[in-house]
């Protein structure tokens, strides 16, 4: 089952660590963190609270230090960065990437950014400006702009000759590009198409120039929706005039996936897909005591909704009892409906031309609910109260309320989205507002009428 | 910004579309699909209400129906299959991987497997059977058995020549895998290392023998998180005895990554991640309404606590109005908590080796969360209510409730998780569970005690 998420050799790792970080012998602990990759660091140094994290930094390989910076979250960079000197951020870093130390550099002292840079040769201080250059999340600010190209008007015998002079080619390179003399995207020749044809095959009998290049200047989460629908493993990016600038490759995308869907998930709590796990306690409650204090207000302007009812509740005291349930229904109904509008909106499935039909839909499916849940919260009503009056006014209520969550879970995040809103951050709080309100006056104003009318 | 997920494309394609359909010309729209990748023709589908789904399904060119299939979500391929004759389906799916043809055979009729078993050859359908032997959410189960592999006692040259003469390579081949004569798995060779060096080096002076396979029954989650530690773009499947059986390749670990995610957001609310937008209303009704009754039994679960206090309201109905303020601000302290250790638990991050940490931390976080909170609650109240002992009240049981949350939190998504249940999905329904329950208790069995005491 997909569920029974086991990472069981993280939790044994995890475990052998702590065991000889509890015994203070720090040699058992260097030589097991450094049998790791730096993924697999980053992802031990994540789940260790701050004072044990702090001991296994240090023990860290140098030369894995600049890699395992670039595979962890914000706030734990920072607790790391905080941990090392400027010579050593240096030392650490000027080896990454050009992509990875865009990635990076902004979290840096101003300082060491001008000593990173010192460091650099000429040729990639000009690439990494480029890098910078390119708002965060664009296609620029992705690439890598070490790229092989080859000219179209030769042969495979003499491109593998020019491979083998160059030797190594960068990571994940699965295609040569082919370029024209202005350096503009042409083409591209997969390895494979290399390693498959006789040596004097011509270059421009192999070039695949069906595969659209990239924009610069596209958004990250349409980098990551091209890669999905052709299964990329890397792509060139161009300029405006198709001149290529370098390379996306999919290890980023896949980072680009995994933060889109951690956004929603976390989003719906309030919380930054950045967010340490042991983040320190000020910091965890200054990022939570906003998302709460804007949740306190609406619970106000929902308990605001009750007072009016006072004099209801004073005769009828069964409604303070039974309210919580038209409400909360309401809330849980109408999550659902959110959850899948949130997804469709991601993934560019919804717009203005389905939702009517997807309103309509979800407004059958709640008159279904509406009519098996009000009848049970009727009937048990009934049985709890004995007051058959009663039981008509929850039942009633409820599907009221389920109509309008359902229409709150259309509606809300389409319009957050309009309005340029994440409805993944906004739409929970709203939504469960909507249905507090709307379950509250439904449940006691219908009491009001019908029980005290 | 991440936040703002633009799909441009897609949803200038839908709206493209769904102009072509209104005006009823299928020319064109004919046209429109077929320009798009099968991945993107899926997505446009998911996106379409049932009645012009089948028509757009129509449209589509027989060659790609395959790969449309595979791309598509559980429950929309489903209502595309119901579309096809037989004949159809078996001419779809015969030329799929065998990856992916695992994938989609058991949403076939069992007449057309038979068909599409007879349509193979014998090689395929033994590949086919042994895929199929292995458990869903396995590496057995993703792997394609179609590698390319070399021995170590040759030289770059002869595998050059072999590769020629093989012609076309199995799809995101980035290395060769090298193997006993017992065709035991001993290393890879880079497509890059090929490359670029002389045709007389010897192969065993190439291979890499470093990165671990993976072991055949290994989860899928497990497969996902190798894949993202290593960055690879492919990996050998062995089984015990260390034969090569196959390949995994990251196509298919994006999907892995995508769904892991999803699970999270949409299993919060109830939702399987399968989930069509466009599901038939009484399936969908009936997924729905499993989930909902439960939270409707929790629901009346917190209703009884409130039922001990009638009297109590009966006295001061000002507690009817101020109630629900406690009992959900513990909800949303609770579910921000929850959201961090269900994400630290799908990335192996969290477990007894942390957990009395993480509880300390986040006991910590509740506390300066209830001071604030609870004074500005308190104040609230005691300027609508002028009744600083209510005020008292409320702020107290506020506090209290928020450390019942952080404990709830951390304490309910381990405990699933050591009970093999699933925390994604069952968390949020027992979290509220305990915020409301003891929210109740709390406030209004303080207000009894301090307040008619």
């Amino acid at each position: 089952m997909a569920e029974a998420v086991r990472h069981d050799k993280t939790a044994r790792q995890l475990r052998l660590l702590s065991d000889a970080l509890d015994s203070g012998r720090l040699g058992p602990v260097r030589r097991l963190v450094n049998t790791l990759s730096p993924a697999e660091i980053g992802n031990l140094l994540e789940s260790l609270p701050p004072a044990k994290r702090t001991v296994v930094w240090g023990l860290v390989d140098a030369e894995d230090d600049g890699e395992v910076l670039v595979h962890v979250g914000d706030d734990v960079r920072e607790s790391l960065l905080a941990e090392m000197d400027p010579d050593e951020i240096v030392a650490a870093v000027e080896d990454l990437d050009i992509d990875d130390l865009a990635d990076l550099v902004e979290d840096l002292p101003d300082t060491v950014i001008d000593e990173v840079l010192k460091s650099m040769d000429r040729e990639n201080r000009e690439r990494l400006e480029q890098v910078l250059s390119y708002d965060e999340d664009t296609a620029g600010r992705l690439m890598n702009p070490d790229v092989v190209t080859v000219r179209a008007d030769t042969t495979v015998d003499v491109v593998l000759r020019y491979l083998r002079l160059r030797g190594e080619l960068p990571e994940h390179t699965d295609h040569l590009y082919v370029v024209s003399r202005r350096h503009q995207y042409l083409g591209r020749i997969a390895l494979q198409a290399l390693l498959t044809h006789e040596a004097n095959t011509p270059i421009n009998q192999l070039v695949d120039d069906e595969q659209p290049a990239i924009g610069v200047e596209e958004s990250a989460d349409e980098v990551a929706r091209q890669f999905s629908d052709h299964d990329w493993i890397s792509a060139p990016v161009v300029d405006d005039n198709n001149i290529l600038l370098g390379r996306i490759t999919i290890d980023d995308v896949v980072d680009i996936i995994r933060n889109q869907a951690e956004h929603q998930a976390l989003g719906a709590a309030g919380l930054d897909e950045d967010e340490d796990l042991f983040s320190p306690v000020p910091r965890a409650w200054r990022r939570r005591i906003v998302w709460l204090g804007i949740n306190l207000g609406t619970a106000f302007l929902a308990s605001s909704v009750v007072g009016q009812f006072q004099g209801t509740i004073d005769h009828i005291v069964a409604l303070a009892v039974l309210m919580p349930i038209v409400a909360g229904m309401g809330g849980n109904a109408g999550t659902q409906v959110l959850a899948l509008m949130v997804r469709g909106l991601a993934l560019g499935q919804v717009g203005a031309s389905n939702v009517q039909t997807l309103l309509w839909k979800e407004l059958r499916v709640a008159a279904m609910n509406g009519v098996a849940l009000g009848s049970v919260v009727g009937l048990a009503t009934w049985a709890w109260f004995r007051d058959p009056m009663l039981a008509l006014v929850i039942g009633a209520a409820m599907t009221l309320n389920l109509l309008f969550a359902a229409s709150a879970g259309v509606l809300v995040p389409l319009t957050l989205k309009r309005m340029n809103l994440d409805p993944a951050l906004a739409g929970g709080v709203i939504l469960t507002t909507v249905t507090d309100v709307m379950g509250f006056l439904a449940f006691l104003g219908l009491a009001t009428i019908i029980l005290l009318g």
